[in-house]
């Protein structure tokens, strides 16, 4: 049986473009014992697959030429060969970028779709929001009263982590990329203040004016110049968590900037750069938080949703122009 | 009566010298109740003085113009009006650079002379000590089989550091700026390595070879580009503790240098500044350890002792040019 598959046809030199990626036809190998055949429903595209296109050491390995990419996919399961698994259950992994592909059911997930839509396991019940809880919570550590600023907010992890800080008791202003998502940001996020980059022409001195007592937890999803003009008004004893840094990801040389460790050091600031994968053991705790906010509507969430499984490539390079409000999914 | 102190005469652009102190003379007050007179015996001379020498916000006030510099001192009590010390007691505190003063006895802490040399106390058993402490064990957490990187090494807090690491079953290189200093870590102080970052090329490669796992932990006193070497050879989850930044202290534009949010981030690494007073709740935990430690003869130490209160502005200086081995000290 022959399915779709898309490959990492050449490596980006900067920001990466639609001849980066080919569509192959591939034939799909017998069921083996303990294997499943699954038909993808929704993949997740995710800023930090740019840095596995690189050919470059990191916590993940990188992608292969000529090989499919890689990312979060809530899939059905179509034929199974696993005790574990039946036909028509709804599972979660890490797979290919496959039409259907037939995996090994162990590091599948079996979801419960029975309360919330699919989707939401790829995004606020999922590493989006595993994501925005241990970097809000086990790293910036909020209290009540603090100011709370966020980078990339109207993103999926970005969104999360506001209403998170929210529920514990702070100050919470957002920096973005358009008015329309400002005016998200404060409408419906409860954000107490949001600024568009593109159009303010001081950012360090408009975030001192959104933040009149100084920012004590900067969650940090973009890096570069945004993040220099947070932190010229940090806080001593602030705390940074690192989640992204999107502004840089398609760099072509070493990005330069001001040296921070002054600014860290003279305000005893800690800075801490995390992957979701290290919190797993405490997944559980995580989702049960999540659950219950989003049952009791305390959180709210967008989702962009792109239909046509043909439509990832584009799908991902719309991350790095800002086209996604919350999670960026494509629905086969 | 009179004594002589020493006051910020103007501020420096750059690298101070000699000319931004002057020597007056003043009057002494008359004591009044709880207040004592005072006769500096030992004075500290630190690298985070500099800072407070510019008219910047920071964790500490500036000095001001035409007033004392301040700073460690342990002196003798030559009169009292306070029923908290008598004349003849050793004091530390927090004094203006004057031969003799009068204070209040509050803010004063009463040094138990008995045991070791009262020099001691600005040193290992003082906020040198404390700093290499907290630095370490509170933000580095060392663990056997780790390897840790100090830069500044043979300076008064990277010696300690080095020396508490190794008692932990850490390996441990040192990064300095001569070939003696290099001889004394490696011979006296039994660091695993150690490195004269003036006469190596290839710093980043030099680490690399000399930390063949990897750096677990980097205890930072010098930043800028020999701290952007060691942080090119950082693993996964380690932590990096700001102590001090005295190659950057003398910039007169804001240091640049290579952006570090994208490595800290893609190996989960922790870098905290921190500044000793935030552990002053602690500081009894940590002389119980390092005085133990002293007894033992596991932490050695050495201590640059110039002799004259007039010296105090070249000794200052001279922590810019590394001419110190361990603690500079000014010896009455």
């Amino acid at each position: 049986m022959d399915t779709q598959q898309i490959v990492l046809a050449s490596r980006p030199v900067g920001s990466p473009t639609i001849d980066n990626f080919s569509f192959e036809s591939i034939a799909l190998p017998p069921l083996q014992p303990d294997e499943v055949l699954l038909e993808g429903l929704y993949y997740s595209v995710d800023p930090y697959m740019r840095g596995r296109m690189n050919d470059t050491k990191s916590y993940v390995p990188p992608f292969q030429l000529d090989q499919p990419m890689l990312g979060g996919v809530i899939a059905k399961v179509i034929e199974s060969k696993s005790p574990d698994l039946n036909h028509g259950d709804i599972v979660f992994g890490m797979l290919p970028w496959r039409v259907q592909t037939v995996t090994s059911a162990k590091g599948l997930s079996k979801i419960d779709d029975s309360n919330v839509p699919i989707s939401y396991h790829l995004d606020v019940l999922g590493m989006t929001g595993m994501t925005a809880y241990f970097g809000l919570m086990d790293i910036g550590k909020p209290k009540v009263g603090e100011t709370v600023v966020v980078s990339g907010a109207a993103g999926a992890v970005g969104l999360v982590v506001g209403q998170i800080a929210k529920i514990h008791g702070c100050r919470v202003v957002g920096i973005t990329g358009s008015d329309e998502k400002v005016k998200l940001l404060k409408e419906k996020y409860a954000f107490d203040e949001a600024i568009n980059y593109k159009t303010t022409g001081d950012l360090k001195t408009t975030i001192s004016r959104s933040c009149p007592e100084g920012v004590d937890i900067y969650y940090d999803n973009v890096g570069g110049e945004i993040s220099d003009a947070v932190i010229s008004n940090i806080n001593f004893h602030a705390r940074i968590p690192l989640c992204g840094q999107i502004s840089l990801y398609n760099s072509t040389e070493v990005p330069v900037g001001p040296r921070l460790q002054p600014m860290l050091l003279t305000r005893s600031v800690l800075m801490q750069g995390f992957i979701v994968i290290n919190y797993q053991s405490r997944f559980p705790e995580a989702i049960s938080h999540l659950a219950k906010w989003v049952q009791e509507g305390k959180i709210k969430f967008d989702q962009t949703i792109i239909p046509g499984f043909d439509q990832l490539p584009s799908a991902f390079l719309g991350l790095f122009k800002g086209n996604n409000i919350g999670k960026m999914i494509v629905k086969a």
